[in-house]
């Protein structure tokens, strides 16, 4: 677990820096029971992957609840990944100087059909280090519900992790957040009343989408509504639309609804935390309040607050991609000053 | 429609004002034939309720998509009324110093199955003026969608309104607030799909209960989610659900649809309009930004601007009584001075 300035230099090389290749990412499933939180023990399965070479620093990535382990495209599996713009060669987190752990989450695959907490990931997680032989984590960064899933780790697991960087996500579920979502859970239910849950879950989605941006990007990129063969049909639609049906073809509905509940479980308090954090908010953020990030960082006994500004709100994080690799060259950068001085 | 000072006060009183008994309210229907924006001429029928005595001048006041003609309790019609907090005897709009006129809106009983612009809206208004022989209105009290439909009032029929006051609603729909509403109207289509509108309306009013409102208020009323037999309960959830059902136990998943849509039609040119305007925006709304009120306020030949707070948001209008009340008394006072001044 130690990281060597030799292995991961301080401060950008004048020469060109000469890494080592990439090795493969490997991929694995760990089987296991666990105590869930609110529905007692059960067999689990939590689908991992692994990107970079043995000996590095380990740091696991976490995103959204519809992230999954598969960060990056490399040469093992060269889909695109999900954080494509910040893991790879040349990328803040660079698999050749790091290794980067992520899962499935737990439920991800629709057979976990009851309550799910994020500290259950969490507990989840350990498992996974486990089985990998994994002692500690150099660092947890999460987004989003990864962000979440981060303090529950940091708060259970402590001994298991130097550093979080927590992107947009905090300690709590905002009630007005919760409601939102409470709501496309209902959507989801409309629909299988008919016994079509594709439509419930493609508009539960869009609706979701609605939160995760902000009504400045909507205003720079949608045109005003028009009459359509007698209906009135606004700027945005075809787009949500589509959105909604690409995330239908890749969604269980009985998972979106454990993972989206899941959220809004989040409850932890953060004077029990004893790592210390890099919270990160998004000041245009519509699901996550900035107040809710900074009374976090209040709360916590070890955190620095990082506050950006980003037409993109919530998804700032999938989408500013020169501020987010910033943050983390900051966060890495911060692991380092860490090792050294310990 | 001349508003001399002795029957309305420029001040208050040092002796206590000694009115006129309030009449009853009248009702009536006016059929006409409208040209309708993007549905051609149809014929139509618009029904009006008329609150205060004969010789007064005479204010229209409209609000949301699912305010009424009945705007406040009477000896006539003693139901609540949608605005009764600023309407009635010792209230902002006193039906003893002026005569209150409201409308229902076209489209609102369900029967018009076509797309129906804000314009037209005032068109229909001014076919109710007619009917009734009021040649000019001292002034248009509008709030959301009313606002939108008293600009277009003023900007079509300038000569039959002394002054506007348009309260959180613009010249335009904010394209997220559309896309908002879009999906909204998406929920009701997935309820006809099994030929069940009353779920799919129940859902469409809950996601625009949330628009209406704020995280503000959200947070300071709602509790945190918790498990209940198996499934996360959230909160908001209980509340919103029941006022999705007061809603569709009074409402036309046509007129719904209809009129969400006409407030997507909004757009007109605020250069346009030759009548002054008194521009109301409360920061926190989050479905008409106050950035766009500015834009409004400042596009206007006439226009002053006023921006309150409220964790209420869009709904402010209808919940904070007092800063509503001083709105509208600083505005009919107002009306006044032009009035002398004319």
């Amino acid at each position: 677990m130690s990281l060597s300035p030799s292995r991961v230099p301080a401060a950008p090389a004048l020469h060109p820096f000469v890494p080592a290749p990439v090795p493969s990412a490997t991929r694995g499933r760990v089987a296991c029971t666990l105590a869930l939180r609110h529905a007692g023990r059960r067999d689990a399965h939590i689908d991992w992957e692994l990107l970079g070479a043995e000996g590095l620093p380990v740091l696991l990535v976490a995103g959204g609840i519809s992230a999954d382990r598969h960060v990056a495209a490399g040469a093992a599996f060269d889909a695109a990944g999900w954080w494509d713009a910040q893991v790879g060669e040349g990328k803040a987190l660079d698999p050749r100087r790091v290794r980067v752990l992520a899962i499935d989450w737990l439920g991800a695959d629709g057979t976990l059909d009851a309550p799910i907490d994020p500290a259950d990931q969490a507990d989840a997680i350990a498992r996974v280090l486990d089985a990998l032989g994994i002692a500690a984590l150099e660092g947890f960064i999460g987004a989003s519900y990864g962000a979440m899933v981060g303090l529950q780790f940091a708060a259970r697991h402590p001994r298991r992790l130097r550093r979080l960087c927590a992107i947009s996500g905090t300690h709590r579920a905002h009630p007005y957040a919760s409601a939102w979502r409470a709501l496309q859970r209902q959507a989801v239910a409309l629909g299988a009343l008919q016994c079509d849950e594709a439509d419930g879950l493609a508009l539960a989605r869009q609706l979701a989408l609605l939160s995760y941006r902000t009504p400045e990007e909507f205003d720079a990129r949608f045109a005003p509504a028009e009459v359509v063969a007698g209906r009135v049909r606004v700027g945005a639609e075809d787009y949500l639309r589509h959105c909604g049906a690409k995330y239908v073809a890749r969604t269980s509905p009985t998972a979106f609804l454990r993972l989206s509940e899941s959220i809004d479980l989040q409850r932890l308090d953060p004077a029990g935390v004893r790592v210390a954090v890099d919270v990160v908010a998004v000041a245009e953020d519509r699901l996550v309040p900035v107040a809710d990030a900074r009374a976090l960082a209040a709360a916590l006994p070890d955190a620095r607050l990082h506050v950006l500004h980003s037409h993109y709100g919530h998804d700032a994080f999938l989408k500013e991609d020169d501020a987010i690799s910033r943050v983390l060259a900051d966060f890495l950068s911060t692991c380092r000053r860490t090792e050294i001085a310990a």
